[in-house]
């Protein structure tokens, strides 16, 4: 949730205002104190290669960038553990179980209005599972690095290219 | 911000209601249509060590673990690089400026009630300031591996087991 969005304190109702406390402005609720700390959005992302070094990206089916072409990734929840939100997001979209095998590496830039602060980014080798799109995604496909489709995100760009 | 916490829509303060949505049970305004999505908590933390291979480490002046030694850390706020996080942290705490000059590794379990849901360390060396202990820290200092002080978290013993 975003500062920007906070109106009314959700422990009481009352209108908030905006306060300085802990180094910056906060939506603060001048009736029971309550504070509002702004959490980053995180995504978690996985780079799947298979015995040929191909790798394993999907269609975007939403905007922004659809119909461009990405590494399986989404939210991480709260209380989630980020490699295992990983493998969620990346069995949702492709329909194949994967085993995390190694943190790459972490991108941080937020590229839209509803896009996540930082993604982080982890290897990772399928286990299982039958390969078919879905969620996020309305194709999936195996690609030899050098010869990519149209990418979205310039993290998927950046990552592509250092770790492939 | 907790999923607990919410009782009122922070949009237009009506009364909100557990309704499942999105693969789990979130807060959702019935008026409005508002949902909430939990993001996670995350922390951010430098393993610094000097020439003489001595990690720096600072004293807790908070519950919990109060008095107990850890990893200079504190919450990544939103929209704010994890390295640069790491970093402010770090000043904030010891008055040591650092450059980060590497991802280490992630480690996801929440501690304790007021905890962060994962931490992401960084390896990072001191490029200047003035060593004072502040903010979260009453004391600091630098330790060689296997003689370390009482540790505070499970997050700071493994870290250290693992890369020192």
């Amino acid at each position: 949730m975003r500062k920007a969005d906070i109106h009314y304190c959700p422990r009481c109702a009352a209108r908030v205002e905006s306060r300085e406390g802990f180094g910056q402005l906060r939506p603060t609720c001048p009736a029971c104190g309550w504070i509002f700390f702004e959490d980053p959005k995180v995504a978690a992302a996985v780079l799947v290669q298979n015995e040929t070094a191909r790798v394993l990206l999907v269609r975007r089916v939403n905007e922004p960038f659809r119909g461009f072409w990405t590494l399986p990734a989404g939210f991480v929840n709260g209380g989630e553990d980020p490699a295992l939100a990983a493998a969620r997001e990346c069995l949702e979209e492709t329909g194949l179980t994967v085993e995390i095998t190694g943190l790459l590496d972490i991108y941080s830039r937020r590229e839209h209005a509803r896009g996540a602060d930082f993604v982080i980014f982890y290897r990772a080798r399928v286990t299982g599972g039958q390969a078919a799109p879905a969620d996020d995604a309305d194709a999936l496909d195996w690609f030899t690095p050098g010869q990519f489709p149209p990418l979205a995100f310039s993290a998927t760009r950046y990552i592509l290219e250092k770790f492939t």
